[in-house]
């Protein structure tokens, strides 16, 4: 016997999670779609000189790997085995793996049917991702992406548009307290020039990225041996909290940097994208220096979602990106996408109970019956109420009737509805609602109107 | 440069074909939710013992194998790669897998999660599936399967439940010529019984699954080795055309067999099924002996159905199984299910051309404009627009008209708005339907009037 689990850090989800999960990606698909982006889809599986190079050497490591099929020992070295060479090892027997996110696919896909796309092309893809991560709360090692990518134009509205599908989407599942944190990498490149600090800028966004984790004392130990003093480092801390994504607040931090073209450019970006955001945001937006996100690919905006006090680490991410067709032979495509996480907005939402509690996809009946004559009379009823669009489900089973109602409350099923030869004689039936206990005397066209 | 290719035997799924493969998956859906089936969904990733041993040795070679991460080298053993021993290098180096199918994750999710299940369960479930084939056309390396099973009764009306899912979906796909054929395992058993044939059950249905292809003459030269004579085969062929499912051609069939209770069993069921599913088929269904199944696991009931003269195989194919769940600790609970291939559903409809031709999920507006200042207008009124769930789009550069109004042609987008200055003084702006040419003059409240 094979004891029944599931593979570390996957899961299965039953119907009603299906249901729920459901409704958050169908949410924001609508949303999506309402913006003019069109859906995309790619494979799971990818040639493994597709995926590495792209996310950073901790990310290659945590790329999962296709075991080449066939004779796999004959690829192998004995030498590498003894020399305890993994990377020359994993290369020689693995030339394929799986999907680590959707934009880097998205931009080899890009390219490669670059004829077949009108530019600028607005992408959504809503599939899974796997990582070879150590499996925590809320991180899994296989776990659905919903990404909206604009790609082919440099223009900020592209970003005013990702912050409006921001703004629809946590109104319309329940997030009205979300925060859109905005921040510019050449804000960033600006202030480091601006305060002197003689580090690169990889270097620097990988320890800012920390902030949210070590804090202000983490990050001064990380700067130190970049020869960062205590001095710079509160000047830098200065510039650390959020402030209101507004004219007044936002000119106050221009003008507090030396200025520089990186300077121009991110105030040109904010300026243009605050006047096409408008000031009646339905979400609370901030301009947060503190956000670097950890991509090396970002070059201009960069988003990030958070629902403050729900313990839960950002539930979206994105950016601006002005090269990342370039490895794949297409220079000069800037781009810019989000990527919301729907297994933390699920957290959040079912923590706070406000997921749909639906059972069924519509509303169901269960017919039930006394023997094998009324079980095939069920149906022949179940047929003509199927042709009426309406479902149901003919208990399988010459069961007694308690055990029939049992099931039909156990599996969330609306309605019973009770056939038996007096019914069948008069063709007249009691259909019962499980949840509300009522009960109807109905013929069997008065049911298509009643559990609609 | 990475030349941008797909692994082979993938698929990138560009916009329109992703609207007409959800096209058949929605309606297939739509039809399973009707007859109360619920949805589930298992991940890609299984850990290997769960996989291996329930599709046969050949199917053990077809699934996908992940490596795993960190510390390969001192997994594999020296003397395994000398002696390549890629059966135990495999099991080494790879503790999981990818879904070679839908049904045993199934199986094994019902037993891991069957306090939380009701049943007889009805789960439906539509999710890509990887095997290590190679590449044919029409046969890929990562293709979608739309699975139903009902687990937990042994009642024949699942299986008249089955048939009408059958009926229904191919007349709302559009495959009014659809063909579904019958079998039953205990009336092949009862068959070589009576035949007196000296071979296996399993030896004799993996043999007779390659009618289709390798014909009788074929199937005679396979069967000789168990001593099977030119004669019995003759007396087997005489029962290898297909005949209507109907109650007289099918008495034929059952008189022609010796008795036994194997061919008591099967005339039962498929009696009581004829019974249930009635006469008036919108789809042609067979009894068909030839049909076998190639898995192991199928006890009773079996479905294929085909689209006859469509130059493809089986579109669909399921069946009976008793014990498919014992293997994970859970005895009795017998099953049955089918599972349609979307890939090959969607060449058929594709060479017909009957699928819809839709390139957005819902008619979208192109809003163009002249300049900097218009094109801010313009983002104002994609506000009002979307907030009356109208899809549209800003034109993100600054271009000349006719590009503007190229772009939606190519894209096809179905409108285009005109916003200039005199258009804003007036409010009144001009809307161009993009495939009939025809154009109206529209104020913004209108507009939601006109393209719904």
């Amino acid at each position: 016997m094979i004891k029944p689990s599931n593979a570390q850090g996957t899961r299965d989800f039953l119907p009603q999670t299906v249901f729920q999960r459901q409704f958050i990606i169908q949410t924001i698909i609508k949303v999506y779609e309402k913006y003019g982006f069109l859906p995309l889809e790619t494979p799971a599986l990818e040639n493994i000189q597709t995926l590495t190079g792209k996310y950073g050497e901790e990310g290659d490591r945590l790329i999962f790997k296709i075991l080449n099929s066939g004779d796999v020992a004959s690829s192998i070295s004995v030498s590498d085995v003894e020399s305890k060479n993994n990377h020359q090892i994993t290369k020689s027997i693995a030339k394929r793996g799986l999907r680590y996110d959707l934009t880097v696919p998205f931009a080899r896909a890009v390219v490669q049917h670059r004829e077949q796309l009108s530019f600028p092309f607005r992408r959504y893809q809503i599939q899974p991702v796997w990582r070879a991560d150590r499996p925590q709360k809320g991180r899994f090692r296989e776990f659905v992406q919903c990404d909206a990518d604009i790609i082919g134009t440099k223009s900020i509205t592209s970003e005013a548009d990702l912050v409006g599908i921001y703004q629809e989407v946590f109104d319309k599942i329940g997030l009205p307290d979300a925060q859109l944190r905005i921040n510019h990498r050449k804000l960033l490149e600006a202030l480091i020039k601006g305060l002197k600090f003689n580090i690169s800028f990889g270097d620097f966004t990988v320890i800012l990225d920390k902030y949210d984790k070590i804090g202000l004392e983490g990050i001064a130990k990380e700067l130190t041996p970049f020869g960062i003093t205590q001095k710079q480092v509160e000047l830098l801390a200065s510039f650390l909290n959020p402030i209101a994504f507004n004219t007044a607040e936002i000119l106050q931090v221009f003008n507090k940097i030396e200025p520089s073209e990186e300077l121009e450019k991110a105030q040109k970006d904010l300026n243009d994208l605050l006047g096409l955001i408008g000031n009646d945001s339905p979400i609370d937006i901030v301009l947060d220096l503190s956000l670097a996100r950890g991509l090396d690919y970002y070059t201009g905006c960069i988003f990030e979602a958070v629902v403050p006090n729900s313990g839960m680490g950002s539930i979206s991410g994105g950016g601006r990106y002005d090269n990342l067709t370039e490895v794949f032979g297409l220079k000069d495509m800037s781009g810019v996408g989000i990527s919301f996480g729907i297994d933390r907005i699920f957290e959040i939402l079912n923590q706070r109970g406000v997921l749909p509690n639906q059972k069924y996809a519509q509303p169901t009946i269960l017919l039930c019956h006394f023997d094998e004559k009324t079980q095939m009379a069920a149906m022949h009823i179940a047929k003509q109420l199927r042709k009426d669009e309406v479902a149901c489900v003919v208990y399988p089973d010459v069961k007694k009737l308690p055990k029939q109602l049992d099931f039909a409350n156990k599996s969330g099923i609306q309605y019973a509805m009770i056939i038996g030869e007096r019914e069948l004689e008069t063709q007249q039936f009691n259909l019962k609602n499980m949840e509300s206990g009522e009960q109807k005397t109905v013929s069997i066209t008065d049911i298509k109107e009643i559990v609609k």
